[in-house]
């Protein structure tokens, strides 16, 4: 061995002071912005529960994946998924270079400002917005060209970055979980590159642990033979069953802790319980139409239909928004 | 914030006395099975600079990232590459089931015992016979497949298990590596599910970081709605150019220490040398015949050729096995 045995004891030493002075500074009240309701109580009580040495229900920190949707689930996702605001804004910069998408009548109606028939256009429509958006790009461009975009769009309502539209008591989450040894996951069906390009200062969340959709890329430009760049192809949509199929791909195993918001995280929330020994699956319920949007069952984004009937038949956590979060964003703790 | 400025303050001090404890240990030789060479001196001299708070080199710890290839760079590749004994033995003990395998040359040359015509059939025949020794299981049953495997196969020569034909200087390096604050990742043309079911044990590399090959795979068996199922279908074929596409795709940076030992690996260490700041590029040069196995430029398995030429012209480190190597495998040290 490296270490002789007598500085392993004292690196054991200083590790349980460590967390003998930290301890006390958590129990005091992880998650600030939770009303003391079932769902915080729900979190704490597996969280003690795995961490616990000695508990039956412990689990080596190496088996603590905690996985988080991210749209209605880490930030907002109403009037639009964010990820659209930042297509339609490239696709408006582009098209001086692209008279053709004049006929593409969804690409039309997005440059005359017709945004009924933009979304009329349906998904396939969106899907060629965001393909054109994102190719051709390098990753390091790409990531360039979004992180200016973060830097200066505002959401339309707010008026805030739409990075200042996360939800504070789910980064308190984020927080008290990598504090309990949890190592924390976004699985999204959000466009991976996008993601990566302010999770981690955002969200704490480095970009190898964010999962989402994947468009093909390949190494090699015309200016930079080393240079990976975006195809125009759509490779992985993560969204429904996909998510566990891209967990598994990325992760390699099953996750003990998954919070989702939409019938598109059912799957992963099924898979998650699914797995041996104690499992925590979580959803937010957007209830509070004042401080943010309330829909749930018939919303055509982030629809929560089967999933809540789920969640209530096998007693998985709800938060409730206008019930159980005292604080929705961080500009309201100001 | 959760943590009181004091307890800040007393954390980072404890981690201070922690780090000055463990530095000397390190610092009498962490690398004792590496000879005294300009390849040791090149490795230490690297993280020394990229880890010394306030070097002109200093990288931040997440984004110390390193890259290892693995089938003969941390374990043996001769006389074939280990996850084809497994194949071979998937495939006589599938045979049974199988009948119309006796229709297939390669198959049926397998079966018959006759390893010539086997290779002969080329890359197209093993990928077939790979295709068909992982998939119809979930990715839970291959994995237990693989570690029943792993425990009781043995190497033909050595007649040691597979996963003691590691070479103990490359585990030095992993372990060094992430004592030094990096995070240590495998990527090789080895299929994922495959290597995963043994990195953390055998190289204290968790499943996350390991890239490799990938099958499809779908969510849903028939006994089984949530298991994850591996399908017949090849969707990466990670050497090559792959390599560095497949880094992006699940890290999403460029890592900044990249070790290899065959063409099959330039793409991914010319990519790590194409990134800014401090970079380190290594090979494992196979020279030594008695320990081990002599090859290189001619060899068909870990043929290293034009990669090893740009080595030498370009500084990269090159651990040359007879030269630089104490000790090979971990048992010569018992």
């Amino acid at each position: 061995m490296l270490i002789s045995h007598q500085t392993n004891y004292l690196r054991h030493l200083l590790i349980l002071l460590v967390a003998v002075w930290i301890a006390p500074a958590y129990a005091a009240d992880p998650l600030p912005s939770w009303n003391n309701a079932a769902s915080k109580a729900s979190i704490i009580s597996f969280v003690e529960r795995v961490t616990k040495p000695g508990s039956k229900d412990f689990v080596a920190p190496g088996e603590r994946i905690a996985v988080f949707d991210n749209d209605g689930t880490l930030w907002s996702e109403q009037p639009m998924y964010f990820q659209l605001f930042f297509t339609f804004d490239r696709i408006r910069a582009l098209a001086p270079q692209h008279p053709e998408w004049q006929e593409k009548p969804a690409f039309k109606a997005l440059l005359d400002g017709d945004m009924k028939a933009v979304m009329a256009g349906g998904t396939r429509a969106l899907f060629e917005m965001v393909v054109a958006a994102n190719a051709g790009n390098t990753t390091e461009e790409f990531n360039k060209i979004v992180t200016e975009w973060v830097a200066t769009a505002r959401h339309p309502k707010s008026r805030r970055p739409f990075t200042e539209m996360v939800y504070q008591p789910m980064l308190e989450l984020l927080t008290f979980l990598r504090a309990s040894g949890f190592k924390t996951y976004i699985c999204s069906g959000g466009d991976v590159s996008f993601m990566r390009a302010f999770s981690e200062r955002v969200y704490g969340i480095p970009p190898e642990q964010v999962i989402g959709s994947v468009m093909k890329t390949s190494l090699g430009s015309a200016k930079d033979p080393l240079a990976i760049v975006i195809q125009p192809q759509l490779d992985v949509n993560n969204d429904q069953e996909m998510k566990p199929v891209s967990i598994q791909r990325v992760i390699g195993r099953r996750p003990i802790f998954t919070f989702g918001n939409s019938d598109g995280d059912q799957a992963m929330l099924e898979w998650t319980a699914a797995g041996s020994g104690a499992r925590f699956m979580g959803l937010v319920h957007h209830t509070d139409g004042e401080r943010e949007v309330a829909y749930d069952r018939t919303s055509s984004i982030g629809k929560l239909d089967k999933a809540l009937d789920e969640a209530k038949a096998k007693g998985w956590t709800i938060a409730d928004m206008k019930q159980d979060w005292l604080v929705v964003f961080p500009a309201e703790k100001r």
